[in-house]
């Protein structure tokens, strides 16, 4: 139907790119394709002087006075207010701490809790793993004697039944792409009498979220990808303000007390969202995190997320006429409203493919069995990155050269 | 008994002192004496250019690929190597991972479990609250359906019944500094039939432990103290070998899995110490810790005990004879082998007191009701520091010049 697009295409759509400017505020090597920003977020350029800033004169010069003096003790709520408007929440209903696995813990644990005597926590069985296993530690060991019952997407609403206790779901699928409708799916859960939990991790930052207006009861996630927060970032959980006050995890600690330096024998949580602290959070990963997040809603949510459709549907052109004769096979949702901000493609050679895609520079990565997964970081990806990417896949299909004996070799992390 | 030093006899034993040259190891400002070390470690000078090639090399420049490429994956295995001497224990029996609250959970459940049928977490009043709290939680919602004991340090050994499954305590208290005797508490609880969860976070650092040789089954402890690993730096946890094949934690996650990058959707944890991680682990902040750990093992835990010990008795010394008409009242063990490496004194002014003596930067600090508390991490702290810290209290208590109005004014953290 449309033409292939050529690299002039790419340059002229980078010249009308109103985000184009912000490239320039992440540190990238000049040479390289960076399609990895889902798992990994590029480096903002603020981010080391201010670690700088944080280490030398924070830590080294005025010690332990910072806590007071350099606000650290409020790092979990001030990343957590800039955080807010990126879901579409109020300021203190989010808190940055600990990781997306321990505070899907902290929320599956007080959600079982505020639905008591629901027992049953349902969920997908193309959740992101950790998500599971959260779940699966949970029931195992006897936490409020919950029970999990893990069923095919399509098979999620016939579900929802009087058992259910809460709904754990990741709002976009780390292989496919495809993206839940949060309202819809937490309005019939509550119609059914189940609390909901969303998992925010591949959607934060890369789309508009409105969890206040969508009535969502719980959420976490991840820093360390389209928040550009570093490798690790501490993650945040989301709570409505309706069930704060009753609000009670399994996993507490010393931060989330009233008082943490009343030093008292008996646990009496903090009022609001802070209660979901637990142990002293990390404060150079947290001085990260902040850098990337107030860079992300500086760009502006509503921006990233069109221009970062404009990149998928851009990629989509320019390698869908050859896409069938290349053996690799569409594996994300084709309606760019129904999708996050990355694009999986199924090919049994996916690992080769994408080792032979970073060694010419442009870095995706495997997803197993057989994906090869592309992020569009719309904050410092370009048109012409995506259609370098898009060029040098066909060649490569074309002559095979992925097919090489180092292409294959496993590394620990793939 | 011993007449009172003066500056010149602190001079002489900073010239003896074999650790006075790792002083330039560390930055601190050069008019402070830094008697905080058990709360905030101070910043080793490597720390600011590891993070910055971190940050901008790893993070920025080589990307995801640093995963395998920069070992971020073995970065909990290889901070615990490094840790194992520094508490004597096997490499393989360490992960460097999260907070110690969240490390103090996952052991607390992995020991009821361990000891079950048993039922009683056993810990003692005294207690850092945080692991009170932690133990509060776990019971309130009903994991292995635990029950909480809490009594006075003396009641430890009485209550060591049948229904004991762990004793929970912390080897050296954070106010009065009074250390337990591991060994022999460890062999009383295995005699009772339970097990032990050793909080190692003032001691681990400051003094040599022989975990392995004390037969202690598990252990927590902290990176931002003596380790100097950077605020909110990541924890540690230890399991003795003989219980890691069956060890099983109620919070779980990704990276604990046998095969994390399979993805697949049942948990199964991996063979050994590794199935203790939970979530992916903040990049930045392991990274200082590592440069804290390393500084700290070079200098030698043997020689930093022995100056340890070597200061307290020479800040005892400074203050003896003025002590009792000061008002200030001792509140640690007098002998140096039964504490860790701070000093405690009383006073119900012991807040003005504390703000007082930062106007004259001598940094210590307060902890409730009513304690100055005054750490001294022996690869920083001179002779010197210890008798102008004397010197300026002695002054000031002499004077009353701490009891004025801005010395009363409570910060957030104090």
């Amino acid at each position: 139907v449309s033409k292939v697009p050529t690299r002039a295409d790419a340059v002229q759509l980078d010249r009308l790119d109103r985000l184009a400017a912000y490239r320039a505020r992440f540190s990238l090597p000049a040479d390289v394709c960076y399609l990895d920003g889902n798992s990994l977020g590029a480096l903002p350029r603020g981010t080391s002087a201010r670690l700088h800033q944080v280490i030398e004169q924070q830590w080294g010069h005025d010690l332990i006075r910072s806590w007071n003096a350099h606000g650290w003790i409020d790092l979990p709520q001030r990343i957590g207010a800039a955080l807010a408007p990126l879901v579409g929440a109020s300021a203190d209903e989010i808190i940055v701490c600990d990781s997306v696995s321990v505070n899907l813990f902290k929320l599956l644990s007080a959600a079982l809790r505020r639905n008591d005597p629901r027992k049953v926590i349902l969920t997908e069985a193309s959740n992101f793993p950790t998500d599971v296993y959260v779940a699966q530690g949970l029931v195992r060991t006897g936490v409020s004697a919950a029970e999990l019952r893990v069923v095919p997407r399509t098979e999620l609403e016939c579900n929802l039944d009087e058992h259910v206790a809460v709904l754990l779901l990741t709002h976009v699928d780390y292989q496919s792409a495809a993206a839940h409708d949060i309202r819809r799916l937490t309005d019939q859960a509550h119609r059914a009498g189940a609390l909901v939990l969303w998992d925010l991790s591949h959607s934060v930052g890369a789309m508009p979220l409105s969890l206040a207006d969508d009535q969502v009861d719980f959420a976490v996630g991840c820093g360390y990808k389209y928040l550009c927060g570093g490798p690790g970032a501490p993650a945040f959980a989301f709570v409505a303000q309706r069930h704060l006050p009753q609000l009670e995890s399994a996993l507490v600690g010393w931060m989330g007390h009233q008082q943490p330096f009343a030093f008292a024998i008996d646990y009496r949580p903090a009022d609001g969202i802070d209660r979901l602290l637990c142990g002293t959070p990390p404060i150079l990963s947290m001085m990260a995190l902040e850098v990337g997040v107030q860079l992300i809603a500086e760009i502006g949510i509503t921006a990233i997320r069109e221009k970062s459709q404009a990149l998928t549907e851009f990629f989509r052109q320019c390698v869908e006429p050859w896409l069938a004769e290349s053996g690799l096979r569409w594996g994300s949702p084709l309606n760019p409203t129904q999708r996050g901000s990355h694009l999986s493609l199924h090919h049994p050679a996916a690992h080769a493919i994408v080792q032979a895609l970073i060694a010419q520079r442009v870095i995706g990565d495997f997803r197993a069995p057989d994906l090869v997964r592309l992020g569009f970081a719309a904050p410092y990806v370009s048109f012409v990155d995506v259609w370098e990417a898009a060029d040098r896949l066909r060649e490569m299909m074309r002559t095979g050269s992925y097919d090489q004996p180092q292409y294959h070799v496993r590394a620990k992390v793939t």
